[in-house]
């Protein structure tokens, strides 16, 4: 926050108004720009700024004693007199009862009264998860219809309270009689309070000043108070405000039009990407017809194959579907295919990684130095790299290797029941909260619930770890088990995902097992997931005497699609080999030694017994 | 604990053995023996207790100078000179090599050695969950075989230790000289020592001390020492240990068949009461084979019924299977089907509940004033009272009612698969961890897995609450739904059980939640369960446009066996109501709409919505 040097603006106050050449400060400077687009809390003054009038002039023209008050009130506006002073005299010549001001509001309603764009505007940083705030030196009386009409709740509102005289006989409010002298705004200096009071109560690092006032002005010039101010210049043009605004605009058009517009990129375009891109599709859609939030258009990334004498890009963007991995779903027209890599994240500051994880590694060397430097990621792939030193989850991958941050997005997600629109839900797992926000409005839909826990590697590892207990569900089925077993199984198989993702990364927390991208995953995808499928195969022909692999399989029953549960058992079982702890996760063990063909698939049921993890020891 | 006093000890001590008549103390009083079957630890000494022989003289004599130390182990043991002194006199005499000692060891194996029942009884100590120690004036080396051949872990042996010589060439052991004057048995006094250790390790509330000798008697006459001291006269019998003794037994049988012999009652005969019956059937058929915790016959109360021209308790005690409620399956030939519900529980002391829990409140009201005061039971029954003070859980009605510990045990239990043998788990909740242990051991078998939790409230809400989820689950089975959409129902119904219970019992344990009564539990109702069954059938009744209410499918589909769900939501809804919850179980709340027919079916995916909640409210 840049601390200002007061008296240089004083002086600029005192000087005569015409005795300078305007400032061109109509087009932001690129630290200013910056600032608007991070602000996490934008202040309002209300008075000709959100409203085309002073509310306080106006009711005393309604009231037929226009005149005596609008001279005071440019006085105080040009800060020629006391606020205090100007607002005790203003309300001495209004002086009216509560009914008065009734009528007056009814007369007047806010609606008619907004300053142009001002509503857009207010949505739009609503709409980005900014807190909006009006501060004022007039009343809340006359201020809360117009927070009512702007969504903005009355606890966001500063302002001047009136205090009015209660009649001894029958109790009723009979007259105004001053204003409340111990509300911040009722003194020189009650707005940088007000924006100081704020910085109290919430952790905003940027917070923008919008007004036309001195008193608005003034709200950047204490540390404590404002980052940027920006003037308005809407309905009354001061030369001091205008000159020591950080930015001054005539229309609010130009403040909606600057605010961040996310472009998306999404890498991927498998049954899971496609179904995912649907969502994003629709809502960068919607934002472009509203807030503006994101733009329209998305690119996806696709891995260029031939489908009979066609391109499957060419296919995806006549047809907006992709016929090979999630046909009879339509993805939305905005999703424009592209086989190149670097050309579909050129411009993109929003990344979205959903590819099998085997290529996920291969994927951020190509993109590395080749994304924007602000950009953020999310990871929808399941899996994880098994080095030497460790496990590294896909969300760590892109993270060290783009050097951005990357959140997690886990879930009970059959890619074919979300492309069919059935209620769904996700978790995202985020490190820093605004990016977890901002990844929610992207995916959130009326049938897709998203939830966010501030826990990427525990929704990661249970995203990935699952996998492993869905090939075990797989044999349960295949083996013709009830329910019971099942559910033993994968009870078995969800304590050992939580145990061992608390014990690589400590800052796990239990409770995102209660989540979707846990307890529901697991639900979904031993159910209804391509791992139990195959593994249920394996065992039929297992137990026909003609044993067939698990690529095999593959091939057979996933139509190209990849199976990551095996790749991962593979992984995660060197890492248990390497630090001894195989007897620790007795189920874990037991599928990885059926799937490599040491144990026949009935051990799946005997997974406790000690023969089986004594074999791996 | 009694505290004695010691000197009337001392005063038979020292008296001649000769001059008085034997006493008769081989019968216990009742007091000694309730200590007996209490017990959580017992103390054996080991020479001529567990040993035929003293070893050290034994040793003596292999090496051909036991009449030297025979003289002195005598004196030691009738108290005349002082242990320590004894112990110093016949190391001198014996002063072998370690060789000497391992051909000893070999020639005298510990179970040519052991006295007769002694392992018996230890064992069925261990079967008891009861701590066994050895606490001997003798030496470790000596020890140790027996120790191993008893199962009793190194740690729990009290006992002294040789010193050795080393070669100062080889490095290899060469003679003893002496022994570590530190060890506590080395001392006068040492073995109510090492008991007073044993209470500062552990919570024990009553310890016996079993034992030949001056040194075995003396653990009971300090406080702090052993509660009750049992003489025993099998090898050798001195006046005055048998006259000291709470207890004088000349044969170990004696201590084995007072072993508390626990007479099983099981109340109810549904499908899950008899797979359930079925486990407790083979657990105490074993035990009655081996460590005599259970006696071998169950009674079980079956509500009479008539089945063709017969009764179905005459059917269940000649075929031992339940053909009506669960055909198929052998309960045991040790299970004894009786009408009468006070004759069922007369003369036992666990008692197992497992009856529709609309019923439970009449049978607890029956058996009142009709069963052991010191019984504990355990409930299996899932469900609720609701009353206007609140819900009352089964559990705590039996525990009011009878004024006994009462444990549950809930789970993932499918009856025709545990019946079948098939692997399943359940969780047991306790309040006191040694009945828990009990009943642990009643139920657990190689195919159904026991875990403990010491969360009565947590485990039981959720077995009852989770019967709720399972309707939405059928409800979504019957709209089609596919997995993701079920994932998300069933992950958002375990949210609102747990919620639910942690605000009506703020000790519930959030964890408890992750074991079968509760993940498991879940998974195995919401896709096996007969509440999912009907709710399925429900919608497709709805939808063909005749609907049928939940009792005629009731009455179709479950052959007499009720369905706990309906009844339960009704009850929560009750609860939910009266405190204005409604709003924050949206997912309860939608599933009683659509079970009283207020909402269509449909509306399970949308229960979210505040339309739905707000219909409520």
């Amino acid at each position: 926050m840049p601390i200002r040097i007061v008296a240089d603006l004083r002086d600029q106050v005192q000087a005569p108004a015409l005795s300078k050449p305007p400032k061109d400060n109509t087009a932001p400077e690129r630290a200013v720009l910056a600032q608007w687009r991070e602000a996490q809390a934008v202040c309002f003054d209300v008075d000709c700024t959100v409203t085309q009038q002073d509310s306080l002039d106006l009711l005393a023209e309604f009231l037929g004693r226009g005149d005596q008050v609008a001279h005071l009130t440019d006085k105080a506006m040009n800060g020629e007199v006391s606020l205090e002073e100007a607002l005790r005299d203003r309300l001495r010549i209004i002086d009216c009862t509560p009914e008065e001001l009734t009528s007056f509001i009814q007369a007047y309603p806010p609606t008619t009264r907004l300053t142009k764009g001002v509503s857009k505007l207010i949505s739009a940083l609503q709409a980005r998860g900014k807190a909006v705030y009006l501060i004022s030196g007039g009343f809340r009386e006359l201020i809360l219809p117009f927070a009512r009409e702007l969504g903005i709740p009355p606890t966001n509102v500063f302002a001047n309270r009136i205090n009015w005289q209660v009649d001894d006989e029958t109790g009723l409010v009979t007259r105004m009689v001053g204003f409340d002298e111990r509300e911040l705004t009722s003194k020189q200096g009650g707005k940088p309070a007000a924006i100081a009071q704020l910085r109290e109560m919430y952790p905003y690092e940027t917070i923008a000043m919008i007004g036309d006032g001195i008193t608005d002005l003034e709200a950047v010039e204490i540390t404590g108070g404002a980052d940027i101010f920006i003037g308005y210049g809407g309905v009354v043009v001061r030369d001091a405000v205008r000159d020591g605004a950080d930015w001054f605009v005539n229309d609010f058009e130009d403040l909606s039009q600057a605010l961040e517009r996310h472009q998306v990129a999404f890498i991927g375009s498998g049954a899971w990407a496609c179904a995912a891109a649907k969502l994003v599709a629709r809502n960068c859609q919607l934002s472009s017809e509203s807030t503006g939030e994101f733009e329209k258009a998305v690119r996806m990334w696709v891995y260029e194959e031939q489908i009979g004498d066609r391109k499957l890009t060419d296919i995806i963007n006549e047809r907006h579907e992709n016929v090979k991995y999630l046909p009879g779903v339509n993805i939305g027209d905005n999703i424009v295919a592209c086989p190149d890599l670097l050309e579909t994240v050129q411009g993109a500051d929003v990344l979205v990684f959903c590819t099998p994880h085997q290529f996920t590694r291969d994927i951020c060397r190509q993109l590395r130095g080749n994304v924007n430097l602000d950009a953020v990621a999310i990871s929808l792939t399941k899996g994880m790299r098994v080095r030497a030193e460790g496990p590294q989850l896909i969300s760590e991958m892109v993270r060290k290797n783009l050097n951005i941050d990357c959140s997690v997005l886990m879930g009970a997600n059959i890619a074919k029941d979300i492309g069919n629109e059935e209620l769904s839900e996700a978790t995202i797992g985020y490190a820093v909260p605004a990016n977890g926000e901002l990844f929610k409005r992207l995916f959130e839909t009326p049938y897709f619930y998203v939830q966010l826990v501030p826990d990427i590697a525990g929704a990661e590892m249970a995203g990935t770890l699952k996998n492993i207990v869905a090939l075990a569900a797989g044999f349960v089925d295949g083996l013709q088990k009830g329910p019971n077993t099942k559910a033993a199984i994968m009870r078995a198989g969800l304590n050992e995902m939580r145990s061992l993702a608390e014990r690589i990364y400590p800052t796990v927390r239990d409770n995102t097992f209660f989540e979707s991208c846990g307890v529901a995953d697991l639900i979904a995808t031993c159910y209804g997931g391509r791992n139990r499928l195959v593994a249920e195969a394996y065992v039929h022909a297992y137990q026909s005497g003609s044993p067939k692999c698990f690529d095999i399989l593959e091939a057979e029953l996933l139509a190209g699609q990849k199976l990551q549960g095996v790749l991962t058992s593979d992984e995660v079982q060197s890492i248990l080999q390497v630090r001894g702890w195989e007897a620790d996760y007795p189920l874990f063990t037991a599928v990885n030694g059926i799937i490599n063909g040491l144990l026949p698939p009935t051990a799946i049921t005997e997974y406790k017994s000690a023969a089986i993890t004594s074999q791996w020891q």
